[in-house]
């Protein structure tokens, strides 16, 4: 019976606190700092032979630092003696980069796969993948989550009528299913063409938007531009009003900017991905995945089946 | 016959420019840049198809977002069917984690081997690798360059009388051989110990270095504490003067500092890593490996035995 501990990465010590607390350990003793040039010094203050060992690490910004830092911990782990490495990917840096877009484009999300692999992973848990066909990139058992649940918690609380879950795009159409499932909505399409190269996107509504709450659903919100846009649009076809929410809080570039001017209500998203203070943007809801991650790590650690999570 | 194609990461475009002047060929159009969100994104503009290819990247600072640049250069080379990825890397960043120093460490220069195998290089090239043993971390060809010939035919050029060459530690006794063999020169050896924990090192020097003009050698000058430390033992045991060279100048936190106000009257370095211009002292030597990496790469396309230059 191996025991199981749990170990964080720097990218967000505060979630992987939070999980080991939901579980009811302490976070294992291991430093992860830098040396003078820049390289990354793992030290791992306790034993882990034999342990069934948990790895907290998002791959966010830097997402190279924090990559090398989670396959420098895999290694040191497995060199320890670990009996299983588990990585915890709440956020998988790299995910949409997943196919070959353009000619000799690389395939970066594939090549994270075998990164995590080759250090030694056991097994990955991650939640919300950008593209549920990065689990095939692994060869290991992957179990993945998903945050729709939590974000479809939050606003059946809230109590909103006439609500309409609208897919800013055409990839995203079954995250907004699944949504408007739990909250007994329609869904809508922002249907993006651009008529001619270098002529302005249109912006074209497939479905009712009129006089609903517009609840726009996406996985990552990186730059913002698509869901500000995308409110904007829902604002001009008669949406009363206008939430926007996403699993992943990148907020990078000109996100916060778009967002502070932007007409939306509120932007309800997870800790995935830490925030940090000067970010946080007042009507900015930040939902913790914590209690999902720390069931999925004590049935994973418990070997019992894990399908009523991971569908 | 495939063709000879030479691509550059970020980290020392101005040397592999120079190589390939070297060569006589450009370099190939590539772009490496990163997305809002700090992701790498790499085009390569022309076809690599069969090409053999070879990509200039040296892993120092920022070392963990140049060595993703070099793999993600590599998974997309490797899916434009490249012929043969080859890569050269001047400076192999992490080479110091080469074995397990405490218990539980990484050796993060194996894994950063198995991410490079993995990625799907063919060959590398590397020079002055911290430690020989990284070698047998590949399971592929790796071709070993050596600085000394060029930093002792400056040496050489200067005329410098009474010449003792110095290691700064015992660990570095063979590559002082190495650059006073090549200058008809006697070698002494710092030879530090600490008596007691907590207690100031004691250098005593083995050898004969008064009246002599010591040039201290080491691979690596990272904070430079190693070298201004033996200059002072060095001229208090009566040398008359102290240069000081190394391969690869990494000079990272103190570094500058420390050699400024230091008695070392020369430091004499390579371009393995781009030295930028703040830290380019007036005392800073810099002198180029391109010529080397020429050849070795003209060699390696050509099939020829290479075994002069490699030994
Ligand atoms: N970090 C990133 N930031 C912005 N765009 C990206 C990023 N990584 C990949 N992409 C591009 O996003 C597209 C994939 O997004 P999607 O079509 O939503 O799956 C591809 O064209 C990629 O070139
Ligand atoms: N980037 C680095 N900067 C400073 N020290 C390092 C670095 N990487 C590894 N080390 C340490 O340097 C020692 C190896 O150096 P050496 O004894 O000269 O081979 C080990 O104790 C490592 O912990």
């Amino acid at each position: 019976d191996s025991k199981l501990k749990v170990f964080s990465g720097n990218s967000n010590r505060a979630l992987a606190e939070e999980i080991a607390r939901h579980i009811g350990v302490s976070l294992g003793d291991a430093e992860i700092s830098t040396f003078s040039d820049g390289e990354i010094q793992v030290r791992l203050n306790e034993s882990v032979r034999g342990a069934d060992v948990f790895v907290i690490q998002s791959t966010s910004y830097p997402v190279n630092d924090h990559l090398m830092e989670m396959l420098v911990m895999i290694d040191a782990l497995k060199r320890a003696s670990a009996g299983r490495i588990n990585v915890v990917m709440p956020y998988y840096g790299y995910a949409r980069q997943d196919r070959k877009a353009r000619a000799r484009d690389p395939i970066t999300a594939k090549l994270v796969a075998n990164l995590i692999e080759t250090a030694g992973a056991d097994r990955v848990i991650a939640m919300d993948l950008h593209a549920m066909q990065i689990q095939g990139f692994f060869d290991i058992p992957v179990d993945h989550l998903l945050g729709i649940p939590i974000l479809a918690a939050y606003f059946r609380e809230k109590g909103l009528d006439d609500v309409v879950v609208v897919s800013p795009d055409h990839g995203g159409v079954t995250r907004a299913r699944r949504l408007a499932d739990r909250l007994g909505a329609p869904i809508a399409i922002i249907d993006k063409r651009r008529p001619e190269p270098n002529v302005a996107q249109v912006m074209n509504i497939v479905g009712q938007v009129e006089g609903r709450t517009a609840i726009l659903i996406d996985d990552i919100i990186d730059t913002a531009g698509t869901i500000t846009l995308g409110a904007e649009a829902l604002l001009k076809a008669g949406a009363k009003a206008v939430y926007a929410s996403g699993t992943h809080a990148v907020l990078s570039g000109p996100a916060i900017e778009r967002l502070r001017s932007s007409p939306i209500r509120e932007i309800v998203v997870t800790n995935t991905i830490h925030v940090p203070e000067e970010k946080r943007l007042s009507n900015l809801v930040i939902l913790s995945v914590a209690p999902l991650i720390a069931e999925a790590i004590v049935r994973v650690h418990e070997q019992l089946s894990v399908s009523r999570l991971f569908d």
